[in-house]
């Protein structure tokens, strides 16, 4: 069985890990399974051949012995599953990590992708510098009520997980913006997951076709 | 085995069947199982009894024998694996209708979402009619996609299933600006899952809480 997944030719973040590959190299890593990469550039993104295995355009993919998944919760959410690696065997705690998957993608990372867009895309529009302090307020509604919830516990729910590895994912892309560090909780919490072996696998495999 | 919901005490949308209870109703009605419901303030919201099942402070939530989930997405597949609906059996057909639930909630609706904040909670802002414009060509790339993939098929994968029903209920936030209007393919599709019966009763149960 060979996966290959698909990944930026050059990601627009420079070697960060932030693109969302790097997610999916992660969760490859913690079930320790080998992958090849098929870079893509950005023309390439949005011709036939690459939308025939993702509707919008996008990266990464997921392929493996005829099986084509896009979406990188989906595609986190097969290798848990599949390769016995990233969810807990109990089905009630089960149930508990896969929610915590879904709310890392629906509830935490909107508001963190609209400051994203606010930054980036509108950035030079007149209203940006008014405009950016109200959507920073909404990620901060959010994350104080992520932090108390996680307190003093190193992970969401019991053992390290695929919700984890999405959460600390979602959570990375607010640091260049210093939000991350106003949140001593969820700044360690951060800390925990880039410090797991196989979150620094994955970021120095991105990093080796991204570095500048 | 008792399931309970909980759902807004009044709905801001007056009955429209656009908060997020209603995912969950027509998940159940898919499932045809019995639920009840809890109806919550929204004060009752941000209080500690709430937040204990939903660390966001929203709806909706689901109990059952003990188990305690929050996030729409989790609870819908979440009936769908442990009740028999709305997942295919065929393993590579599963994976793909998940992939399909996750591109609702993750890359379709935060588009969506972001039209909805810019209308309802920055409607009175000085940049609000410049910058409109821009967020709905945000939505509308994403729709002309996920048109072009859905072509003449009923459902985006085969037989309808939980990426239909998040599908079709993300679109649903989309009919107030009238844009589901200008494809066709995608107000076709839409029309089609609100005509299941299942839905048609989920519709009528959160009707009944907020009609006006």
């Amino acid at each position: 069985m060979t996966i290959t997944i698909t990944a930026f030719e050059r990601s627009p973040d420079g070697g960060k890990g932030l693109a969302r590959d790097t997610r999916v190299r992660w969760a490859l890593e913690e079930a320790g399974l080998p992958y090849d990469v098929r870079l893509v550039s950005f023309r390439a993104m949005k011709e036939p051949a690459h939308l025939a295995l993702h509707p919008f355009g996008q990266i990464p993919t997921y392929e493996e012995d005829g099986l084509v998944l896009f979406e990188t919760g989906a595609i986190v959410f097969h290798i848990a599953t599949h390769h016995g690696a990233l969810l807990p065997a109990d089905d009630h705690a089960r149930a508990r990590a896969i929610t915590w998957l879904f709310a890392a993608l629906n509830t935490v990372e909107p508001p963190i992708l609209e400051l994203v867009t606010a930054r980036i895309f509108e950035g030079d529009k007149p209203w940006s510098k008014e405009r950016i302090p109200l959507v920073e307020e909404r990620v901060r509604d959010r994350l104080k009520q992520l932090s108390a919830r996680l307190g003093d516990a190193d992970w969401v729910d019991g053992d390290f997980s695929a919700g984890d590895l999405m959460m600390v994912s979602v959570l990375l892309r607010l640091r260049p913006s210093g939000i991350l560090d106003e949140f001593p909780v969820l700044a360690a919490y951060v800390a925990r997951g880039e410090a797991r072996p196989a979150y620094q696998r994955a970021f120095a495999a991105q990093l080796a076709v991204n570095a500048p």
